[in-house]
């Protein structure tokens, strides 16, 4: 759909703008009055390697204009996927944006932040008019840089890279069906459990039970049979009753329905179990990111809404 | 590590640009010889509302300046994750870059490329001379843009953008437990499989047997063994037996070890399983776009590396 470009009506042109992902940069120097100056900045980019040039946008009516205007040197940080509070911080308006954030000193004693994943010291070296912004360029006197993902910026909100993959070729080999992927990563994941139940003449069913009372919430029945339902055991009372008899699990009478509990004895074996489960995933997913956890979560979590809920 | 920047040694300053994200674009223009021109450019960036400006910068040594340094119109085009061959395309020299491309018409009839994140469509406003580039500022006049994901471009790779997941809060709730979600996401998973082994009178291990056996190729035992060890079965001579006697699976003896292969009956059934499988799990990830899907292989076969294989 083409859409003029009005003057006055930006929305739609700065939706179009943000289709164009970028880095995110924090831009520093200082003022004559001897004050650190610093902003959030995403019009960054590199213009030439000899001389080594880079330029970025600044608005006309930005409060650090003046600085800009007067400075000889500026640094222009990149942040890193771990730095989204400094982009943050230095994205609004007030004095404070140095607080508390351990500084290197520049040319002129600009202020210069640490791990970032580049940083560029530069010589203003020209500044050419853009409309409603100033555009600087600036030599590049210094700078380094390391292997640290990048912040990204893609239509008003914040992103993370992912290298591209290869385009899955059609593999008929039973390692890349998905089912077996999954099978073996949860038969793989759940061994040491399955071993310590075993040794603790547990069955799953009630291993599961157990660990549906983990937070210690008294539970009634029809909630813990839900919770239990997603392993695909179908709760009944006979299960409870071993429980029960070994001293693990007590029935409460509270306002409502009658609820199960663990009892002390429970709770000490479930906080053990627990801790066996957290150990298990932290070494399954050792050499893999946060995000990358939080997306495989995320993941599993669509394949659960897109196939039918099994009751063994 | 602060290295300074030497003019002529320019590959750690390229490096230290590259850790500036970008996405990637494709400029064209027509040159006074009544030509498309095109590059690949990601040094693209937004510079003003008001008026609607954005800019790029061009190599001076460019076998297209001229026509750059001529044109009153071109048209940028912000690529699409999709888009990685126009994007390897554009960026090559050569004259057949438009060939085999669908291509309308903007004003002065300069090429316009279709399918992209975004287009605009600019009036040259300025030149700016930036070193050994130049700095071309043009005026908005026209654009579109769609919600697709855009091609990224990051340290000398192609890359595509993750939104950033909210930090994980520690969730105490058994369905957030990783041995959880991999047990129900595979359990329900293989249900429509499981129920088709029931009919058929199958074993799960029977089942492995016979999709081990897919791509018809004849397979000694020991290799069947490693491969259904994967899914946590044994195999034995013992387990051979029921299928050979149904006339799913019989030896062959080849040059080297007897091999086991699918008998014309075996195929049938296992093309007719296969296909059963396939189809769960494309319901299984139905809403998960093909670069998750790869990397939800590449993570669970990270979990299964990272434990230890279980033989039931």
């Amino acid at each position: 759909m083409a859409l003029p470009a009005p003057a006055g009506d930006s929305r739609h042109f700065r939706n179009a703008l943000g289709a164009f992902a970028t880095g995110v940069t924090v831009v520093t120097t200082r003022d004559g009055a001897d004050n650190d100056i610093g902003l959030t900045a995403s019009s960054f980019n590199s213009v030439s390697l000899d001389p080594p040039l880079i330029l970025w946008s600044l608005a006309r009516n930005a409060a650090s204009l003046p600085a800009f205007m007067q400075c000889e040197h500026f640094a222009v940080h990149v942040l890193s996927s771990a730095q989204q509070d400094l982009s943050d911080r230095f994205a609004r308006k007030g004095s404070d944006k140095f607080a508390q954030t351990a500084l290197n000193r520049g040319p002129d004693n600009i202020p210069l932040l640490a791990d970032c994943a580049a940083r560029f010291i530069c010589r203003m070296t020209y500044r050419y008019e853009g409309g409603d912004h100033i555009i600087l360029v600036g030599e590049v006197i210094d700078f380094e840089h390391n292997d640290q993902p990048p912040l990204l910026f893609h239509s008003g909100k914040y992103g993370r890279i992912l290298p591209k993959l290869a385009t899955a070729t059609s593999d008929e080999s039973i390692s890349d069906y998905l089912g077996l992927l999954l099978g073996r990563a949860s038969l793989q994941l759940y061994q040491p459990a399955r071993v310590r139940c075993s040794t603790l003449s547990l069955s799953e069913a009630e291993y599961y039970v157990l660990m549906a009372l983990a937070d210690r919430k008294p539970r009634p029945f029809h909630a813990i049979a839900e919770l239990i339902a997603l392993g695909g055991f179908q709760l009944t009372e006979q299960m409870l009753a071993p429980l029960t008899t070994r001293g693990l699990l007590e029935t409460v009478t509270t306002d409502s329905d009658p609820c199960l509990k663990l009892t002390t004895a429970g709770l000490d074996l479930v906080v053990q179990l627990a801790a066996q489960a957290r150990a298990s995933e932290e070494q399954a997913l050792a050499d893999i990111d946060p995000q990358d956890r939080l997306l495989l979560k995320q993941l599993l979590k669509s394949i659960c809404r897109n196939t039918v809920p099994v009751t063994l």
